[in-house]
């Protein structure tokens, strides 16, 4: 594994710069007050397409050497990653081909097709969005860009806490993000070694989802077999790349249930008026969990995405 | 009247700035290519209390000699002002006392207890609060603090625009705000006048508490007599001061229907993730409605405020 470097990252921070929005930051002082503690989130549930998961996608399809651009994209996502590789696929004016679980929410199922991508649906099993993007990428020559598994994608990801400790001046003691196949997770890791070496790198994990948990406590990649959890960005397991960055990398997963994650959710809807998805919504309820250890520390939340259907709200 | 100077509105910038947040201006891409114009939202729904009124509410909490703040102050409000009010007088260390109608949302009344304001409930009509107020300040002493016409409240919510001018470096054709009892509207013509004078001054207002508009046809000031709209932050009629402000620099005000402001509500929660109470996406539904005016021009929208019940949700 070629190893990612600042340098990567700051590179990769260049790449996108014209094509990601450089989200805001944006502090509670009722949230300061009940943690007795200065929070900071960085609300990547604003970037384009509602998640960060634009950042990493930009990255993978702008490095894409010119031979490969004209023969597309590919990638298989339940839905954030998906709408990011299709609308960085059309900044870059290349077709993108997408294989989606037919269970996927209408909401991003929509927006995909809104940013001119083709659909493929699969039945909602690893096996068959593996099998089914298979075909795809031997029929069109694409370049798979896997979720979160990928060098440029973790190295996009990382410049979110990149962007996050250049806006705040005195170094954060921690930052949180959530972890589902750990390319957020990983790109802070690398961003907080390379810009900010004094920060902690911690995150919230459902616990109906806990693979990366369990994974750092046995020191071996472990998968979720079940998953039961209101959080649906967060039931695939770590990747070997993200694993081998986390392991390494993350002090404490903080494990929360599906009622701390709402209520998280809600605290960032009716307080800080921003529309959050479950998963975005872990990291602050793992630092309301952790709020006795919390105290009195700088603390950076990424906010993960913004992408959910308003019918189906859990409040 | 004493008129409301660039350097009144400079000296309230100064005065709050460490009371209120700058609030983020986002851009959204799908906006922008449906109106074929550059759109700069100025996110008011995520400054304190979760609306400009926390400007105003500060400017006049701290513009009180030494004598008057220990007395307090009051004010009569739907909501927003109150929160504003009630949270300005906290770090000023004053009482505040607001009178309420009994009908308030439930999560407006909860935050304005939240910041340990005295709330005194009267019935839902203009008599009833303007006897029920005097009968407080009579009591108390406290200073009454209009929730719009009064210049200091003018001045502080002028800063919005003001911030909104500094940071967008090439001038607005157009600015766009809601309109209910006009203090935004009023501060936003002035702002202009002092900040951007090239910039265009556009309201939009609720078809079913249309005043401003008909104030605007007749050259004089107009009252709602029936007020029937979603938007429950603009039900109210222009006081003098600001319809002698407004009748003057408002170029003009566009009525939008119920089903346009929820339009423009889903969009802003659906699309930029923000929660925005209907009286906030009224500016959004007016520049909508007249897109074919508008092509080509940059736009600043002035997005009001946050404040809705969860359990309420028109969509």
């Amino acid at each position: 594994m070629k190893s990612i470097t600042p340098e990567t990252i700051q590179s990769a921070h260049q790449r996108i710069r014209a094509y990601i929005h450089q989200t805001p930051v944006l502090e509670s002082r009722q949230l300061n007050e009940l943690l007795e503690a200065s929070v900071y989130f960085k609300c990547e549930n604003l970037q384009k397409v509602g998640a960060f998961k634009m950042r990493g996608a930009a990255n993978a399809v702008f490095s894409l050497k010119p031979e490969e651009r004209q023969k597309g994209v590919a990638t298989h996502s339940s839905g954030n990653h998906a709408q990011a590789l299709a609308l960085a696929a059309r900044l870059a004016g290349i077709p993108a081909y997408i294989v989606m679980p037919r269970t996927a929410p209408k909401v991003k199922v929509a927006a995909v097709q809104g940013y001119g991508a083709e659909i493929i649906f699969c039945e909602p099993t690893q096996a068959a969005r593996e099998s089914t993007l298979q075909e795809v990428v031997d029929r069109t020559g694409a370049s798979f860009v896997h979720p979160y598994n990928d060098d440029r994608v973790i190295a996009g990801q990382a410049t979110a806490a990149k962007e996050l400790f250049e806006y705040i001046e005195e170094p954060l003691d921690v930052i949180i993000t959530p972890v589902g196949g750990g390319g957020l997770l990983s790109g802070t890791v690398l961003a907080a070694r390379s810009f900010s070496p004094a920060t902690k790198v911690w995150a919230g994990e459902p616990a109906g989802a806990d693979d990366a948990y369990r994974s750092l406590q046995e020191g071996i990649a472990q998968t979720n077999t079940t998953t039961n959890t209101i959080a649906d960005g967060l039931l695939t397991s770590l990747g070997d790349k993200t694993f081998a960055i986390i392991s390494k990398g993350v002090e404490q997963i903080i494990l929360v249930s599906d009622e701390e994650i709402v209520e998280a959710m809600r605290f960032l809807w009716e307080r800080m008026k921003l529309v959050v998805e479950p998963s975005g919504a872990v990291p602050l309820a793992a630092a309301i969990k952790e709020k006795q250890v919390l105290k009195g520390k700088r603390i950076g939340i990424i906010i993960s995405g913004g992408n959910v259907d308003l019918g189906k709200l859990p409040f």
